[in-house]
């Protein structure tokens, strides 16, 4: 106990100093699916390898792979009749477009009141520099109860595509006994939250092409189908007026929510006032029949996330484009499998699409749903922790993003993740003007440290 | 007959100083729609404002309008006795982009075989340089048989919004007999066309807006009605399964053929296969119950323009866009009217917008279609014309695009158009790589001088 506190107490005394290293990271443009970053990723994945060694850390070395490295880092002091926990991160970020509409700088943190503003800040530098805190802390005052595994991959906001594959090749090093994952985050800031549930994603670009040239709408409408017309077309039949969706077999491998589960997730108050504060939207929408939490968690969706065709400057112009391209993507609850999806939406567009153009059809990315047993002591030592800090106990839920990395974990390492972070549904993460709650954030690195001390007994 | 020779003499010994002129123009980038270019536009009317000055025109004006100035010259040598022409052009150009598809400079005029390629050569800087060729060829080798007055404006490709105001406004020194207007091509190389009917036009901008930030598809996808989405709904719902449209009342107006029009239009050969080898599409489409030359020339058509929403970029980013934007356009033909479409796209969207965005439509531009009589004597001295050049008699056509000049001179100023033009269906107008075909070009500057001769007696 007295260790615990001498932790705490340091943590406190470097907050400052946590926050400067923070700053550093976030300067870092490390967006993964911009080839012009690529020296960033490097730049980024290097600052986090001289951290680790600051700390301590013995093993540290970077596993390249097809696009952006991994960091790979360890701490065994505990010994080998310790536990051992693999915590993992990633130190990519989205891009920032509409940059217009960031108030400053992406790239350069600005705190104003409670807030510390920059992409990556809450997803998720700011949850593995909560983490190193929590780490150092303990470090530089005792011993630290358990030994640590520590992966930071570059791939996340694209889908992970070379982690699986690394895992894959890597189950003797990774060897562990369960997972920390902290890029999840809290329901409200005085909700502690534990996540055991997460959506799984599968990312699609459809292309229709049509004329060979963009064309005059003069000349030749009325002889020739506008290729923006047949993608808006069969987008909107994905969808039926329930708002379910219409991909052949799509709902198949849905999981129902047990009665007791949706009594849980609506404990939350998650409801449409909430999310109509939260978004700013006239009135919220959905598949019928589920509340907002229950469609979030624990029911599938399908959304168009880019869509272009055409001119689309200032003014007019009368034209057929040539060709018509969408973001799609699904978000998949257990069991349901990305790769099934893809098989569905390649069968519901060969269904759907009119002999007047040719399409395409790419997966740029997919990854697992996954549900997480609560009940392993790693999770109660969270829990504990939180309700230490919070002063109540945490609320479980099911999360509407996607760590496909859990499933992953599960089925190659055999290890359950323990799901937490402490950013906050207004975070705007993948948006313009993200942001991180800075008292939450800093009551985070005090849970963080009280979950590592709990898992002492 | 022995100055008609001359001035076809003279045109010949000139024609690579006229091509020089062309070249010169079509290097002034005068984009209409792009602020960026409003001092090309400009130069571009100052370098034409020169030229009728060499040609000796004597009151030469330029009018300024809210936006791009309007081009007035005159030549009356003929005498009150001798009817006035009133010749039409437009001196600004589409954009250029997709500006990667270019295979060379759009400003930089490019002979490769036949073809002259680059913006504005077909639409229509290279119809204007025939109408002065022709001019200078008889005015140089003999006295001009009618009164010419020519206005040139800068707005066509936004619509002519200062036109009418114009037209309106100068009456008086617009005062003529009947009009010439040079803004429409021929069929095919071997097939002179008069057109006697115009499609008109009415052009929206539609957004959609959702939450007031992009969100992240996993956080809330499930409660949030992607604006995308809603767009896309909307717009797919604008035509029936026959690929009619449906806008309340939309066809109430709408003349329908007579068998006689039907018969002449068909005899055309523009079918399927004519349409697929211009375009490159593997199939054509349309509204059911029409051939493709009655679809373009005498029915009215809506075209998606441009949509944008999300992200367009390369790769994945799992955004709920806070917006989606569309450009869609009518093709209208007599007697539609486009601020009633612009009245029933309201009531459209009205009718079928759910209560979870709210919603914006702009009218970018709005032309009348119009059809002339082809029985006046300046159509009769055009028919005779073009069939002295190309040895047949030419063929009667109604247009699939849009001159909406010629209605509100019909209007406006009480006289008809003769609507010619040497441009060809595969000009790639308003597209990349836009082309005249100078052998066709080059008749036709032979044509125009015969029609103006034709008018003398």
């Amino acid at each position: 106990m007295v260790m615990r506190n001498e932790a705490i107490k340091y943590a406190e005394l470097n907050y400052q100093r946590t926050i400067s290293f923070l700053n550093e990271i976030i300067s870092i443009p490390s967006i993964s699916t911009l080839p012009e970053n690529s020296g960033d990723m490097q730049l980024c994945a290097n600052r986090l390898m001289e951290k680790f060694k600051d700390l301590g850390f013995e093993h540290i070395q970077l596993f390249p792979t097809k696009k952006h490295p991994i960091i790979y880092a360890d701490l065994l002091h505990a010994g080998p009749d310790k536990p051992t926990i693999l915590i993992y991160g990633h130190y990519d970020v989205q891009p920032v477009d509409p940059i217009d509409l960031w108030t400053s700088d992406p790239f350069k943190s600005r705190i104003d009141g409670d807030y510390l503003y920059s992409r990556g800040s809450s997803d998720m530098k700011g949850q593995i520099v909560a983490c190193l805190a929590a780490i150092e802390a303990i470090s530089e005052t005792g011993r630290f109860p358990v030994n640590i595994k520590y992966i930071i991959e570059g791939e996340e906001e694209i889908g992970s595509p070379n982690l699986k594959p690394f895992l894959e090749s890597h189950k003797d090093l990774l060897k562990s006994d369960v997972a920390l994952n902290p890029d999840c985050g809290m329901v409200g800031i005085n909700t502690p939250t534990i996540v055991y549930g997460l959506r799984g994603l599968a990312y699609f670009e459809l292309g229709v092409f049509g004329p060979d040239h963009d064309l005059h709408s003069g000349v030749f409408g009325g002889v020739v189908h506008n290729p923006a017309q047949v993608l808006i077309d069969l987008i909107s039949k994905m969808h039926d007026n329930n708002g379910k969706i219409t991909l052949p077999h799509f709902y198949d491998d849905v999981l129902q929510l047990s009665e007791n589960e949706k009594a849980e997730l609506n404990r939350l108050n998650m409801d449409d006032s909430y999310y109509k504060s939260q978004t700013g939207v006239i009135n919220t929408w959905g598949e019928k029949g589920y509340s907002p939490v229950e469609r979030i968690g624990a029911r599938p969706t399908l959304e168009v996330n880019g869509f272009l065709a055409g001119f689309t400057g200032i003014g007019a112009k009368t034209v057929i484009p040539a060709k018509a391209i969408a973001k799609l993507s699904t978000r998949l609850v257990p069991n349901q499998d990305p790769e099934k999806v893809h098989q569905q939406l390649l069968e519901f567009v060969k269904a759907n699409i009119p002999n007047t153009v040719r399409w395409e059809v790419e997966m740029l990315s997919g990854g697992h749903p996954s549900i997480s047993d609560t009940t392993i002591p790693e999770t109660v030592a969270l829990a504990k922790a939180l309700e230490t800090v919070w002063g109540k106990k945490p609320i479980y839920k099911r999360e509407g993003g996607s760590v496909p990395v859990v499933a992953d974990m599960q089925q190659i390492l055999g290890i359950d993740s323990v799901l937490t972070g402490f950013g906050l549904p207004d975070d705007n993460i993948h948006s313009p003007n993200e942001r991180l709650h800075l008292p939450t954030w800093h009551k985070g690195i005090g849970a963080l440290i009280h979950f590592f001390m709990n898992l002492e007994s």
